[in-house]
């Protein structure tokens, strides 16, 4: 079938939008129509050509919603009308990861999604004859894909695509790296670096399990009142430290922070983070992505001394498991999507959300099929 | 009243043995006769100048076990004639860190210790009316000494002292590293890099608690029979590897270790140690102490990919509660001191218990007194 995408043919070129070819699905796969997707800068890193796993040319998107139009044989836990999110992280249930509690790396696909293909090898989109890769499994920046069934992640019908699409990543990553990877505990003291769509959410995560106070540090001081919006209790802004901001964040948390997380994708604030932690149990919270080959560092008595160094990818969560809870969670107004859902966007426009991202002036784009 | 101890008059110079004068318990306070003490390298970290919050003159030592001959007014919960453990890493049960069940770090009398003081601020010891420093809290190469009831495990009197004043520092902190601060399950794959006086009781810690593979890596191949005396499954020296050590412990483990433990106080074995460990659930544990001033390092990848960088002191074990338990294995035949002490001798020869460790013929060396 013909489908509508954003092709990305190259590092640092913008996409450009195509009538492409989309085969239907195969065996354990189902055909989504799209119904809305969040832009990232995950897509972006991999645009941008900083990604050294990125192949092209491929249809980016990772952060959708939409509505099963198809199934392949095999596939027993979705049908036709079901409203799902695509999973970049996938959940078999069946492999050593999955079986694992300590872990949500699901490894089933493991070795063709990181090659742009489906789990028998081959692509489902071409462009006159021409394969196109798929992106991290997903590629939402088209009106309709193939994704295998362990990557779809069934919601209930009564929320909105062009909110919940977002929970596909940047919500399930801040929210589930409190929930799940640090599991902080009511009345902690947590410190966030970088108020942007993944730190924002990490900052309501962190409300919504009753955190006492919650520091959001950013250079950007238009995001104060937006943290604060959050659950944000305190805002620092490094330029406005005279002398050293590890120490300032160990006052502001009367001795450290129980947890801190890195939602910028930068070494040297990642090292402050650990740092800023609470001696004896502070535990730091990698969830940005850092550039490649980039080293993070520090003092090995800084672990001695009782630290905790970890990381997160998806938030820890399992997302056909953990997803339709966060969907649950939105509907309820446990937590707040809309207000970082900040502009959308016709696909035509796709290439907009960068510089809305890169200005500063967006959270959240959402491109509304 | 007057002792005779090792002084240490300062980096680089052999101690002497001298008759020097020690003061009576003050509130709160405990005197112990000391009835033997170990010798562990952080005693020569000190000794050789490269700790650089090293005192001098001091009576080093904090490895010890004894006798209670007088407690201070206020003491009630040891009494003379109780047999004890000296503890570098005291256990209040009052401060915020004794009362939080994520560490063991109490702080009750942290700052003087670090002053080589009693929680007073001055010294029981003393030579020809010029202070001398206290070490650790412990000073445990003297046949006397005072210390804080904090300070002090109470254990059973029929534990040889010669076999359990171990327990004060290298036994504790290799069981304790693998049973407090890992937490290793029954079926783990460990892997502990360094099979000296900790690295051979992380060895045996591991045993104990049903790991499944329990691969020692050392340099020294006269580690190997040793180590599988202790429950070693599998010796790894870095010398016969071809290419990468760690390709070859993720190849040997089946995906990468469960728990990993260092155990020298390298920072490049460090970095080998969290790097060999499982993806999406690795803990690597570092347990040596690095010299002043070096960093560990490695890709955030490593740990947004899900493994943990952690360490340890004291092997995370509360000293009054813990130490007496863990005598008790002993006792019971569950961990192996005996074989683990290689070498007597008494006081007067104290210093060649130092080259014997640098020569790497002895495990442990004991003074009798």
């Amino acid at each position: 079938m013909d489908v509508r995408a954003a092709v990305a043919w190259g590092a640092g070129k913008p996409m450009t939008i195509e009538t492409v070819q989309l085969e239907g699905p195969r065996h354990g796969e189902v055909l989504i129509e799209m119904k809305a997707t969040g832009v990232c800068h995950t897509d972006y890193f991999t645009l941008s050509g900083a990604d050294p796993e990125g192949l092209f040319p491929t249809i980016l998107g990772h952060e959708g919603a939409g509505v099963v139009v198809d199934v392949g044989p095999g596939v027993t836990s979705l049908k036709k009308g079901d409203h799902v999110i695509p999973l970049y992280t996938p959940e078999c249930r069946e492999c050593d990861y999955c079986l694992n509690p300590k872990t949500n790396l699901c490894q089933a696909i493991r070795s063709t999604q990181g090659q742009g293909l489906m789990p028998d090898g081959t692509s489902r989109f071409s462009m006159d004859g021409k394969m196109l890769h798929h992106y991290m499994g997903c590629s939402t920046f088209a009106n309709y894909s193939v994704l295998p069934e362990i990557a779809l992640a069934k919601i209930r019908e009564d929320a909105p695509f062009d909110k919940v699409c977002y929970i596909g990543c940047g919500v399930t990553t801040g929210v589930g790296a409190v929930i799940n990877t640090a599991k902080v505990e009511p009345g902690s003291n947590v410190v966030v670096f970088g108020l942007g769509g993944i730190g924002l959410n990490v900052i309501q995560g962190a409300r919504m399990v009753g955190a006492n106070k919650i520091i959001g540090v950013d250079l950007n001081d238009d995001r104060k009142a937006l943290g604060e919006k959050f659950g944000m209790t305190d805002f620092v802004n490094p330029k406005d430290i005279d002398g050293d901001l590890v120490e300032a964040l160990v006052d502001l948390t009367n001795g450290g922070a129980d947890y801190s997380f890195e939602c910028i994708g930068n070494v040297n604030t990642m090292r402050q983070a650990l740092e800023c932690c609470h001696k004896g149990w502070g535990v730091s919270v990698i969830v940005g992505v850092a550039g490649a080959g980039q080293e993070i560092a520090t003092r090995p008595f800084q672990l001695v001394t009782g630290r905790v160094w970890k990381g997160t990818a998806f938030g820890g969560a399992r997302g056909r498991t953990d997803v339709p809870q966060i969907v649950d969670w939105y509907m309820d107004g446990k937590i707040n999507i809309d207000d970082l859902i900040t502009h959308t966007m016709p696909l035509d426009d796709i290439n907009s959300a960068f510089d809305l991202m890169h200005s500063g002036e967006s959270i959240r784009s959402v491109v509304l099929y």
